[in-house]
């Protein structure tokens, strides 16, 4: 028997090399992926996963419409597939971009199927490059090097991620992104040691038992990533919602018994923080994840991650930090984060397996 | 000082003449409604609001992509304002649909001035019809009967989803949904008494404290809803899923201090039954709401509707019992529903006022 977590904490660790493929991998289908951008041009885009490629899929769609202008729109595949008139129209044909670590997870199978069955092209983004999915799928970027042994993604979904970066940027044609991004793998070594040990430090207080995670714009996906990292690896009811959303409800809960993790942009960054203040005001405790400190001294808790690079190339940079505080937090209460219950690695729904 | 919760007992048992007042208000304006209907045919539809009113438009904007084929998408209001860009391309002048219940919440107002001023028309619906939110309008669905004492949304919600329904009947020429709205009321009686019942047997359990709501298609903006009344009544940790994503992760949490509420649908009613089997199987507590109860009285507890209406017509109705957990379950903690702590009646930002 392994040590509690200990595959969870080799795959958040080595989680750069993973970037790297990520980013390699996309660039070198470069012409194939502008073909397939190319072909679908006017189409509706529809990204689309289960779980935390679900949450990968809403990151990617408000990135994806913010710099490309094409209608994107996120859904679960269980729900593309069951209710696919809520989400397109009979005969708009959008471009699916599926996203699965194992490319087996039936409901995406299933989705994809029924829809380039009636004529979509797919784009798969997944770790296995002999999967079904791929199999299915017009163009596919496989990142290998991501694969994992723990049931918790979190190598895997940063790399996907960086892939998903690597595509936006391509299809805008946005230079400085895409050099950006070549970078992040450098950057890796100080921010990854800054996010261990912030996350620790959080970890260690055991007096909150609820996390609200808050994001704005496309930085939304990754706050529901991190509400479902808690919930797996430390199994605390945790939940996400876009900052100003906050005060529409969900603040009712805010105590000292409730941390929240604000996940902090560029472009709205004071109404951001005003939203943490009241928090704080409630008794509520706080960590805060920026780019620059500026103005976050008086909150409790600041992972700075300073890396001078565009705001669009950085969010995978706010992964690590939220992975270990699972890990840690999951750890401290005496739990296996390689290994939440309930759970299966690859859920395979009955009635819905594929021939 | 009054008792705890009387403003939103009496607003909740009440509802039924609020949903009549909706339907017939949003039906005398039946040709204008139609008119700019016709007027931004091709053109996307955005739906958007703030807390209750954002989970509205997560219902509406599904309902109405199933029923008109048109593109619809839902957004809190604050993304709207904020992330334009990321919701809408530049030049494409989406229909907004503001859902509002004072009409006056500074988010909803900035955003539909903001797309107003590019050109876009918006459809307001509210319960002021004097509100600022109407005068920005270029037509509004005004329901003062729904108006509320209480903090907490609850007939004022039901009142704007009957509303909503009324308008996808209408722009669907849907003539079956729109004989069966008009019976809505006539059914309030017989499931309004079974649901404080049911709702008042669950509430007064202890055993559980944390909820999930579960519902697929338009109904997951009901289970949101449902999250965040039973958040701000009761205070109590509350999330929402679709049914399948449930099995993706946030199945980790359940054991027999989770309580999992599913909004079972006519469509996917196997595959939902399904993952409240396995909840149960974990050990959590199962609440199963449905129009017929065949095949769910191996669940905790069961509410059958029993309506003999077209399913898109039932939506309200799944209603009562989630406002009446919410009710009895806040009393139970010694809490006053009408007044949950941290929150204000209508949110203004600053910075954010409208001049």
């Amino acid at each position: 028997m392994s040590p509690a977590g200990e595959h969870t904490l080799h795959e958040i660790s080595t989680q750069d090399q993973a970037w790297r493929a990520a980013y390699e991998a996309t660039r070198s289908h470069r012409e194939e992926l502008l073909a397939l951008w190319r072909d679908n041009r006017g189409l509706p885009v529809v990204f689309t996963g289960c779980g935390s490629t679900h949450f990968l899929a809403t990151y990617a769609a408000a990135l994806f419409q913010a710099m490309t202008g094409a209608p994107c729109r996120a859904a679960p595949a269980s729900e593309l597939y069951f209710h696919t008139e809520s989400i397109a129209a009979p005969g708009d044909l959008p471009l699916i971009v599926a996203l699965s670590r194992s490319g087996e997870t039936s409901e995406t199978l299933q989705a994809v199927t029924k829809l380039t069955s009636s004529g979509s092209d797919c784009l798969t983004i997944t770790c296995q490059p002999e999967s079904r999915l791929a199999t299915l799928a017009t163009a596919t970027i496989a990142i290998p090097e991501a694969q994992e042994q723990s049931l918790t993604q979190t190598r895997s979904f940063a790399a996907m991620l960086v892939a998903v970066q690597t595509l936006a940027a391509l299809a805008a044609n946005d230079r400085q992104m895409l050099d950006d991004l070549g970078r992040l793998p450098a950057l890796a070594l100080g921010v990854m040691g800054r996010s261990e040990a912030v996350a620790e430090a959080v970890a260690s207080r055991t007096s909150y038992h609820r996390i609200s995670f808050l994001g704005s714009g496309a930085m939304y996906g990754l706050a529901c990533e991190g509400s479902l990292k808690l919930t797996e690896m430390s199994l605390t009811m945790a939940d996400a919602h876009t900052f100003l959303e906050y005060r529409h409800g969900p603040m009712a809960l805010v105590d000292e018994q409730h941390l929240v993790v604000g996940l902090i942009s560029d472009d709205m960054r004071d109404y951001e923080i005003e939203v943490l203040r009241e928090v704080k005001r409630y008794g509520g405790r706080v960590l805060a994840i920026a780019n620059s400190d500026r103005a976050l001294l008086d909150l409790d808790e600041v992972l700075a991650i300073r890396a001078n690079i565009v705001p669009r190339a950085q969010a995978v940079l706010f992964l690590p930090v939220i992975q270990f505080l699972g890990y840690h937090r999951g750890l401290s209460k005496g739990l296996d984060p390689d290994r939440p219950r309930n759970l299966v690695m690859s859920v395979r729904v009955a009635g819905l397996e594929a021939g």
